[in-house]
């Protein structure tokens, strides 16, 4: 005991010499103006700097720069749903010092209180706004707390957090902290050095730990994953096998460290740093640029920093630091009326699961939710311009919380664009077999929203594309680093029949089989609130020699009462469409008007439903949920998903089967990926995508696009090349 | 009997006139040059002129032109498997004319023989070209003729036919000769005009009888619909329900008049002539065009017309009358060994089946083969540049053959361009904990060959992209105008239960359900002829307390010995992954080298397997499938798939059960779409898209495109907006 005291006395000693070096390094050069804001290129390293020109006006020609060229300092909300300000939070953070006084405490979540449904529905343009409030999770004396800070009159509200079994995401100085705890510990040292790593030399990344049972419960804890970093910044390719390294993240005490894989060796994964810096071999060049420009500027603007309009959509758009995007009120123009319309009243990405497929001791826990567990925004960097969005994108800035409540600025988190690919909107040419020579397109240009999430390893961009013929595609991408196991093997023909749990992608690398699943938040409310969830079923019907036909398909329409009805496997062989209609409202021609989810992405966990990981990220069972709004319930792996048990899911939430019918629903669409990998996705990842739709289903009187004027030569940008190309 | 003797001779006089008319009409206004080429602007409807410059270099900034600018009358080949060029087809033609003499005959398909795949694998540049051969198909007396025709020598061997019990695809002058024939019979045209149409202003348009017992047996017969025309050119809105004209196509004879649904209005469909020219409400117009821009013009060259050569692909590309596209011999270059490397011997699009759901007498039999009943290619009309495709497109034309067996330039029918979307081919963030700031990212740039066959109503968009990550995506998008019923009701109100076997989209028009399914033939020839399938199986697999655990997911790869073990129908809860290996060649690390398919857009037939229509698109039985290589075994709905009773399908063949492991195999997809029709597919479909990959499994060993240079500032375009714009 009293060795274990002295170690955590080291560790803290340690820890304070680092920070100590880490602050004395990064002085400011100059006292900053602005002592609540984090300065970025100074005290944080996730505070993300560019260089920009206070005020600048967007200059699209030259280079990329946010719409917003000021340093937000000034801010003020304009939206009943605009994000908190840096004076807001700067007032909730006093709030918050004021409530802790001396007692150490941690910030994990800091944003908008959102105002109820129905407040937001009747603000119009030009009401005061709402009482501006802020929702905090925090958590101090081992304990979390989640209260609401009125902004005006600093009045906190408490909320009863016993329910949960689970903690709030990691904070990013949670991460920073823990990351030195192994080398406090001399054992650790011993076998890292007996292995060839000088500590150095050696990088260790938290895990979270899942639950599994007993050892995952009572503390925080984080399992710490090392790697050599020697002369490579692609440091995941060289995995200190079997060493799992168990901390307490709330005192960084080091609980265990469980040492295998010995006989391991460290990959020496040559050539495998991915910068351009680092380049070891030839670069391929297509010497020829092909570029998406648009020389005018943008066909949208953002109107006070978060109401984006463009073309017939309008939508709020900000950044979360749980959810990393988050669309709110996305109405289209009727075509035929001009009034806009109501489709969705909020959507975002709401969890991750990421389970790995190797149930042995360094990896069964590998079972992550990313946006419950780290924070999928907080882990959205800046985007790189030119190579990440297109030239002609704009950019948008978050202003997130650091762990003691000060806000700072992460520059770039979101781009927004249009986008032309070559293709169609529509398009028909007439058979000259009637005469007359019809030949009729039109190009097909959307906007995209995108931010991208780098968890460790992984990098997952996060596309919303509107269509101007009422379309939104929701796309994932993955890419980034596969993160992999080392092995003794060089080649296959070593290995007799001893399960690998994945692909031998180089020498001593294994790329270890595991699924991606991304859960959404959809809650639409077509032209209203109260909708139905109607399942569009497709079945064989026989026409009993009515027809030299023998059968057809026929369509059934089904409507969802209550929950337990809208939990949607979806069957190739026994398809359905999935509408979100409005039964109070109907088109011209009596269909009611809607919206339906187009499956694309589809995995299925085959994990056992009983298996914690399962449990936890229960919303992988259906790839359609429908519940009913509750606001609440937003969080599909639950509101503290880390180290939680899966008592507060979409799963759970669902299973009370409450009615849906004509109600105000949520629809919930859980994308999916196996990804066994192979060679090609070493040492960094091609991108992979799907998506699905949300997509208009008797909304419009008719399609929406078919007076959309076709490209001519003479309205085209002019180009040449550059000079230097 | 002499009375129906009366009417086809008047029905042979006004065809007659009609055809002097058009002659007149379109009279050249001086003698061609080359009297063995149709004149495009002056004989032929198909034939599709365009304004080229002859002999002119393309120019990328300001105007749209074809690679090849030139009139094609001098072209030769240059590759094995070069279509047939305009002089080949004329000493053909000459030969077909001596072999029929004074018989009537017409040529159904006349394109090249290909060589053996050993003959053209042997093959190399330089060399000179294998015995180029035509492969004719033709009809004469009542019978269908196959033959080839040694181009140099004119030597023909002929084949039996008497296996099939279809017919080829009709030709564009078996459709243009019918839509006359229901004109012909007074009680056709006293029908109509009780209705209200104005026979001057009724269309008619053909349509694939099917099979579907004795009636369809023993003569070639087509369906006629017909559509009143007045004052749109959206005709497809305004059936003349419930008259269906069966005429024989060989005589162009009316056999039938199938008249009912005299109730049924003719909708008005108003504004729903779609184009720019029609325009009757304001234009959508976003202001500032965004434009995929390459002022330097295109990174690939087009050796010798057809032989593509792009970043680290090479393929050959040429058009087809039956399938459209075919690229063929697709190699990829090694980014370890700077070799290229064999992927693809061949890939097309084989079949399409469109059954609609509904067995009513005027319905029950349109279900589609439209490669094999009008031919794909046939019907893949010139390419609008600017809306299409993109700007920086170049076009290849096709040289077709007319029903007499001469030549004619289809313009513009393919178009090439390299695509950048705003997506990265790779990218990574390092997360800031580690220490350092890294942020890579890559633009993916692709090359897309497309063409669009427009069949009546549809428009088939089918895009081959290459990726330099060595992924082959084979996107098809549709889009077009919705074939509709007619139906007297206006409002769903008046429904009471009654099938209406679609959607009601205006007044007076259902969109019947239907499904769309095309079907790949993929000649995959990883690194050699010698290939293996691999289902490689996804399971659960339980730890049985061996770990925290309960379970996990599990690789098995089960390499398929004979054809039937390769019939896949895909399941979301048993899922796989699917490879095309090659067992003798493995990576460095042991891995045998392939390639997999990556499904998407899949669907299913719900129709009963023993139906008529079911049995001739047995390809849509499985969605993958793979067949020993076989030369004659490319159309997967039967080589002669008009009226065929479904006896030379893929299923057929499959079902032999050859032994497929390491053998040269074809590698079969079926992409498949159900369309419930909506409000917003009227009068115009907004395109809808799925596609497939095929996607490099331990084939490189390790990411080619690590080392792709990203964008940067100095070397993109410099643009300006235009000065209309």
């Amino acid at each position: 005991m009293e060795r274990k005291n002295f170690l955590r006395c080291l560790l803290f000693i340690f820890g304070a010499v680092l920070l100590l070096i880490f602050t004395v390094y990064n002085l400011p050069n100059e006292l900053s103006n602005n002592p609540e804001l984090l300065e970025c290129t100074t005290n944080s390293p996730w505070c993300i700097s560019k260089n920009r020109i206070l005020g600048k006006k967007p200059n699209f020609l030259h280079q990329p720069t946010t719409t917003l060229g000021h340093d937000h300092t000034a801010d003020v909300p304009h939206h009943p749903l605009d994000p908190l300000t840096i004076q807001e939070m700067n007032k909730v953070h006093k709030v918050i010092k004021s409530l802790y006084k001396d007692t150490v405490y941690s910030v994990h979540s800091l944003v908008l209180e959102e105002p109820d449904k129905e407040v937001v529905l009747k603000w119009k343009k030009g009401d005061d706004l709402p009482p501006r409030k802020a929702s905090v999770i925090a958590r101090a004396s081992g304990k979390s707390y989640i209260f609401t800070v009125d902004i005006e009159t600093g009045e906190v509200v408490q909320q009863d957090t016993s329910q949960f079994s689970g903690y709030p995401y990691v904070t990013l100085e949670d991460m920073q902290a823990v990351v030195w705890a192994p080398f406090s510990r001399s054992d650790f040292n011993r076998s890292i050095i007996a292995r060839g790593v000088d500590p150095k030399n050696a990088a260790c990344l938290p895990f979270s730990s899942g639950w599994f049972g007993e050892a995952e419960e009572g503390r925080r804890i984080v399992k710490l994953e090392c790697f050599n970093t020697e002369g490579t910044a692609n440091f995941y390719m060289r995995p200190i096998e079997g060493i799992i390294v168990i901390v307490d993240l709330d005192t960084n005490e080091v609980l265990e460290i469980v040492d295998k894989g010995k006989h391991i060796p460290i990959p020496k994964a040559a050539g495998t740093d991915y910068r351009l810096s680092a380049e070891n071999s030839p670069v391929f060049k297509l010497p020829n640029p092909v570029s998406m420009e648009q020389p005018n500027g943008p066909n949208f603007v953002i109107e006070n920093e978060h109401l984006v309009k463009w073309a017939n959509w309008e939508f709020h758009l900000k950044p979360d630091p749980r959810a990393g995007v988050m669309i709110s009120r996305a109405r289209v123009r009727d075509s035929e009326t001009g009034k806009m319309r109501n489709v969705m009243y909020k959507g975002f990405s709401s969890e991750l699961f990421v389970p790995y497929m190797d149930p042995e001791e360094a990896w069964y826990f590998k079972t992550y939710m990313d946006a419950g567990e780290y924070g999928f925004g907080l882990q959205s960097l800046a985007l790189d311009p030119l190579n990440d969005c297109p030239r002609n994108a704009q950019y948008m800035d978050a202003i997130f919380a650091a762990a003691d409540g000060t806000p700072y600025v992460r520059s770039n988190m979101i781009c927004l664009f249009e986008r032309y690919s070559g293709d169609a909107a529509w398009r028909h040419t007439e058979s000259p077999i009637v005469g007359e020579e019809i030949r009729e397109a039109r190009p097909k240009v959307s906007l995209v929203a995108r931010m991208v999430a780098s968890l460790a390893n992984y990098d997952y961009v996060i596309d919303w594309e509107f269509q101007a013929d009422g379309l939104i595609h929701v796309k994932v991408s993955l890419t980034g680093i596969v993160i992999v196991k080392g092995t003794s093997y060089v080649n296959m023909n070593q290995v007799n029949g001893e399960e690998l749990y994945g692909t031998l992608l180089s020498e001593n690398i294994i790329g270890v089989v595991h699924d991606h699943y991304v859960n959404f938040y959809l809650d639409m409310d077509i032209d209203g609130i109260d909708n139905s969830f109607v399942n569009v079923h497709l079945q064989r019907e026989y026409t009993n020699g009515k027809s030299p036909r023998k059968s057809y398909m026929k369509v059934n329409k089904e409507v969802a009462k209550t929950e337990k009805e809208a939990q949607i496997k979806l069957s190739l062989y026994n398809p359905s469409e999935f509408h979100v209609v409005n039964p109070n409202k109907k088109t011209k021609v009596g269909n009611p008007v809607g919206y339906k989810v187009v499956p694309a992405g589809t995995a299925a966990s085959l994990l056992d439903p009983e298996d914690p990981p399962q449990k936890r990220s229960a919303f992988t069972n259906n790839q359609i949920w429908v519940t009913q709004y509750n606001k609440s319930e937003q969080w599909s792996g639950g509101l503290f998903a880390y180290q939680s048990h899966g008592e507060d899911t979409l799963q759970v939430w669902s299973d009370r089967d409450r009615p849906i019918e004509n109600r105000d629903i949520v629809l919930w669409y859980t994308l999916g990926f196996h990804h066994v990998p192979c060679q090609e996705d070493f040492p960094m990842m091609p991108t992979v995508s799907a998506g699905f739709d949300l997509k208009p289903v008797n909304f419009f009187e008719r399609n929406p696009v078919l007076r959309v004027a076709p490209y001519v030569e003479k309205e085209l940008p002019v180009c040449k090349a550059a000079a230097s190309a």
